[in-house]
């Protein structure tokens, strides 16, 4: 029998008013309860996951993909630990933002309160079922998790933990809601739902993420490819812009926020290049520039192409370009960039506050590495990914960007006139 | 020829850039002048406004929709003070919302910044081309509008106001497009422009409302319909709950924030109903009722179906209902509301304080009448419409929600270990 996804998305619907009533202290009980049972269950968890170890080797998956989805000792300790960094957040729910007062004794105020029903559509990975499971139990959203086949057994155990935390402590479990199917079609089914389902939450691959924006009927908060550029000013501190540079493609260049392109203003180009040039041989990364970058060392720079300026890498790969103006830097930024993160590296007062007000992107850096574009580092504890898009949220989605600020209004009697 | 639509799109994503560097001087000059050239040019606009009236006469629209269309003086000289208002409202790109600094040394903030291309897409009256079109100017938005055919040379006229003060003031003409054409396909070929346009504003009916929500790849911020409640707690103050109510429903009834459904706890109601039935019966409201409203005057108020808990009548109509308890009230509300704007008259600190909090509606109110919502009595100055969505913004859409914070990371040098 197919797998009811309306029945599940009613019942998250239903439950997420009573949400509204649920005290921090109840939440926070059940993320730490959480955290104990999933140490208490290693074994369990471990026998389920080998299953979904074992049908991803029989179906070939790739050594890289069954990676991602091992959860070892390390990995389900690191889930414990996520569920009590999140517990001890400052709960955003009835935070008030803003409180006025209008000439007719009116107060207006702006209070935090949940999303209602979130969504969630995730691949491989199956800590992000704790990770987005536990944001959702303290910003008191009820959740819906479906999680990609090839970790099904490893989801749906953990997910029962949450849901056994949540009984034992009171937080309804029914807010705690698995799409336990690897029927393909559950998703398009779930995405037209928005009746029930608040807000749709896509993580992975881009394939994944253009298919729910073009097929969910609610809003959907992407996180597209990262495209992050270092522009290295002519007034740049030469060790600072050499060892960010270097920290920005290297230290771990198959995430989102790693360097893709790197742009050099041509009067520090002499003094700055010939060096980066050596660092990068070094490190091996590959190097595809315009032909003034080429004329450092011609025969390891290969020549880039319009389309290297578009490319996420996810690589060893660099693509590199020596710009005549800030302003030249920023152009090629707002126009090939994925308005992800991007860095400049100057000692000018006036071109540091110029880059950050005109480089439209999630997170603009003076003088620090891309790489540091991340829920955690920010200091907003977990994530539930980086928005690219323009409402809502951008950058980091942390807790507080699970709540929405709702008009409250105090009055004694008040009419309009 | 068809109307060049992606066209005009592109051309505002590019001047969107140009946007982020002009000055609040340049916007705030930008409104002054517009709002003078729409009093010098009155001539000019009524003529225009008289061949929409005509055409509009010969298609056969209705008297509400011909009154809907008309600029007379008292509404070009609205539009003037709306120009005025927005101006003197402060900017709010730019603002540095939150700041904090990380066990690195990194100083990590949130600042505002404009959406970027804001298309909205509205019915008949023009006056929307003004007041949307001076909201995205302060808010540094380039603004696609797409107005009603029966409004096309209303509107163009308008737009033609703005391009001429924009440019005589120094504000990039191109951030203000005009969808100048009444090919019904225009809105279809705009709604597939993602890679341009930002946030897609739907103004108008909930047919228009529809279209855009299922057709549009970019968000959408919606302003559904308003079925909206007044809950008369058994500890209301009487006079209260009768003003509140009566003004909540007669002072203007066919708007979104009029109230449509009143709920009445038991134990208050020998006390309130019977006079608050004589204050609607006089100015003429139809009632509907559960069983024991009707007992109060059976010939008078009419049964209630189910429909009529969902209804929004826009009409002197209105559902009654007899709840037992406060969590029946709130249940109902957010069962059969529409989530827009509701309100409890209660003298009960408790009471007062837990519809606050459970109800989920864009605007709660406390001994106030619902007919508040809106941006202008908030203090938010103009408002773009009234958001029913759960991202972005809930209740009336300001200056500030055309906005949305990016994060500004300033360091001096660090990478990431």
């Amino acid at each position: 029998m197919a797998f009811d996804v309306e029945r599940v998305a009613k019942i998250a619907k239903e439950v997420s008013y009573k949400l509204l009533g649920i005290s921090t202290e109840v939440k926070d009980r059940t993320l730490l309860r959480a955290a104990e049972l999933i140490e208490e269950k290693r074994d369990l968890i471990e026998a389920e996951n080998r299953k979904d170890l074992i049908a991803g080797e029989e179906k070939g998956l790739s050594k890289a993909m069954l990676d991602r989805l091992l959860l070892n000792e390390k990995r389900i300790k690191g889930m414990a630990q996520v569920l009590r960094d999140v517990a001890s957040l400052s709960d955003p729910v009835g935070e008030v933002v803003k409180m006025w007062t209008r000439p007719n004794g009116l107060r207006i105020g702006k209070m935090r309160v949940p999303l209602g029903v979130v969504a969630i559509i995730y691949e491989s990975r199956p800590n992000v079922t704790v990770e987005a499971g536990s944001l959702c139990i303290k910003s008191s959203n009820a959740v819906i998790l479906k999680g990609g086949s090839e970790a099904i057994n490893s989801n749906r155990v953990l997910v029962n933990i949450l849901k056994e935390a949540a009984t034992s402590e009171g937080f309804p479990e029914e807010a705690i809601q698995f799409i336990d199917t690897t029927e393909r079609k559950a998703v398009k089914e779930l995405l037209l739902l928005d009746q029930y389902v608040d807000v749709v939450i896509p993580r992975g691959g881009e394939g994944l993420i253009r298919f729910v924006a073009e097929n969910a009927r609610m809003p959907v908060i992407k996180h597209y490819k990262g495209v992050c550029h270092v522009f290295v000013d002519k007034f740049a501190d030469l060790e600072k812009a050499w060892n960010i540079c270097f920290n920005a493609k290297v230290q771990r260049p198959g995430v989102c926020n790693a360097m893709e392109t790197m742009l050099v203003h041509a009067e520090i180009a002499d003094a700055f290049m010939p060096t980066m040039i050596e660092l990068f041989k070094k490190a091996k990364v590959e190097l595809r520039g315009d032909d003034r970058t080429r004329s450092y060392d011609p025969d390891y720079v290969k020549p880039a192409t319009e389309e290297d300026w578009y490319a996420e890498y996810l690589d060893l790969i660099l693509a590199v370009r020596i710009v005549d103006s800030l302003e030249e830097a920023i152009d090629h930024i707002n126009t090939y960039g994925s308005h992800h993160s991007d860095a400049i590296v100057t000692e000018n007062y006036t071109n540091a506050m110029k880059f950050l007000n005109l480089v439209d992107s999630a997170a603009v850096y003076v003088n620090a590495s891309t790489r540091f574009t991340d829920g955690n580092v920010f200091g907003l504890g977990a994530e539930m990914g980086i928005s690219t898009d323009k409402v809502h949220v951008r950058g980091p989605m942390g807790l507080e960007d699970l709540t929405i600020p709702k008009y409250i209004i105090f009055g004694n009697g008040q009419i309009r006139e």
